[in-house]
């Protein structure tokens, strides 16, 4: 017997108005009724597993202890592996596709210990055609791993080394321009970046910040609150990261931020 | 006592943008504290009997044992009886309006064994309006049910016979044309077809599509990955259906499909 | 020991797009994992304090017993207090911001007995910048509760007359005409108004309608089934409040009415 688990944590990108959410949560309650499913997010964009990928490692650290299930799965059906992948030796298992979703994540709490390929089909639904994997092959393995079975049991070892890697834009300095991008804009448009506090330290508390064509003045700022009317924003957020934000509107659509948009800073 | 249930499986046409989804779940915990609500989906179109009744079809085998609590109801407060419909001699409960919701999904998993009119006044909650019928008759007879409440508690019992049907549309066949329509419109933009792979049998791998004034060449392929792209594939979905899909975009969205929209198939 | 709680009813203007919901949850679970958290809704518009509070009004009656969580915080990160609310002398614990958030609902269910100010940084979850205040501040506070740790040990008691009121608008009625406004638009486009039947009793079953401007013939119906197509019907809601409907149309739309507009009642 494997560890066992109370709580699955829920990704996918298939959005809420179809049934799909519900039909992979009722398929995990009927194999392990005890367990409780907590949603993360079901509306990271159609297939973006990048998108999807930042979404899980700015939650991770704040799950509740047990199994991490993942769905953003353009490849569904074709070659990419579906797999468990152990961290802190049975800790947590993430259960995803193969395609680069959880890899971030699963670095960020410690990497791996173990994977396998979920190519049991003992343990999977039988299916009236291939193209469900969250139902039939994610969802009962999800549930089984709650259950207490060794991960073993759900298809064959592989190395971790072999599973697709996560991919995070890095930033870089060039001649006192800080070059960065946007990782993500979240509900409220403010515009995450993947530039630190520290990055920018040598910028000061005034910098210029040109995104696309247009270049503002921009203020470093302890909260959101205290962004003046008309003034571009630099907020390190509650992930730690720095993110681009207007008084009470939407950065994202007054300066044209998009996740994976340019922004360069330097001093002035 | 009749028998008790842990899962309330619910469904509905009250979108999440208001309170309604979280009340009736909440109404149900007050009255049976220990039972687990699964959403199956609250984004059905408004008023839409039939896209309801053909989500909990394809969402009912699946659903774990206990209540099935489903509210599509554009004539709530009108005539139309609100009933409990038994399957299975009380494995499961179907509560909703008799309106064609539930018929086809309560016929999937083996047809009613009984069925109650929910007149009980006792166990309606007192209401300002007659409005909400989804907190003041249905969410508290779902959850007496779940603590064990006979059916027949709930009101007279009516013939099952009586109840409402649900309404699936037949595809036909005619001088070598398969005439079906479109039955739903997944998140990703899939378009399923009432029909199977049997119905097309004849027509081979490589048929002519009509849809509206346009006619495509469609291909049956094994899974979404395997549409090559500008390509218009024909799947057999995770249900068993085929369905319309082109490779990563909405076949919806280009093709001009929607849910009763007739599509023509024939070899070529 | 303070009382134990089981549920957490949430309410907040984080969209279920980003995962904010979920970690919120999440932070939730791991601290107390025997708590159900409810949700009522996370698509109060963005930092709209009044739909918030108004939205909390409607649902507070029918609220399993427990800790209410409510964000919405325009103003995280400034000098606004983070409270907790006692009623009904530990019955229940309402959670959020003090900035007229909460106050409606509390009065609803009988008044505050007790109040702190969220000052105690051993409850909160160490964090990288200060604005995530429902992950850091909030989901912890209604996790120790619900695990009985006394409200004094969170922070600073208040004076409960301190808290920031809610604003809910009066009508007024002058020479006859009955000077209400909108609250709501519900899914369903209908539009509700601070008015109950007691304030139009005088004006008769059928009324002159007056939105903007343009003036309507309005009648009485006992439920919206019996609005006739074109009719512009007045309907008891189910929270007892009467409510500008169309026969299956979006009053909302075809009469131009939102939250806060101007409507004048008069016979005729």
């Amino acid at each position: 017997m494997g560890r066992q688990h109370e709580t699955v944590s829920f990704l996918s990108d298939y959005g809420l108005v179809d049934e799909f959410v519900g039909v992979v949560k009722s398929v995990i309650r009927s194999i392990a009724p005890a367990v409780t499913v907590v949603d993360i997010t079901h509306q990271v964009p159609r297939y973006d597993v990048r998108a999807g990928s930042l979404t899980l490692v700015r939650a991770v650290q704040y799950l509740a202890p047990g199994v991490v299930l993942a769905v953003v799965d353009p490849g569904v059906g074709t070659g990419r592996r579906a797999v468990a992948v152990e961290v802190g030796d049975g800790e947590a298992v993430f259960v995803g596709p193969d395609n680069g979703l959880l890899a971030s994540a699963v670095s960020m709490v410690g990497g791996a210990t173990k994977a396998v390929s979920l190519t049991n089909a003992e343990y999977h639904l039988p299916a009236p055609g291939p193209t469900f994997a969250g139902r039939d092959v994610f969802a009962p393995a999800a549930a089984q791993l709650c259950l207490g079975l060794p991960i073993e049991e759900l298809g064959d070892l592989v190395d971790p080394m072999t599973l697709m890697p996560g991919i995070l834009p890095v930033p870089r300095e060039e001649d006192g321009v800080v070059h960065g991008e946007v990782l993500w804009v979240d509900h409220f448009g403010n515009a995450q970046l993947n530039l630190g506090p520290d990055d920018v330290t040598a910028l000061g508390d005034r910098m210029r910040v040109r995104m696309g064509q247009h270049t503002r003045t921009g203020r470093l700022r302890r909260t959101y609150g205290e962004i003046g009317p008309g003034e571009v924003g630099l907020v390190v957020d509650s992930y730690g990261l720095l993110s681009i934000a207007l008084h009470r509107m939407s950065a994202a659509d007054e300066l044209h931020l998009h996740p994976g948009a340019a922004v360069e800073l330097q001093a002035g």
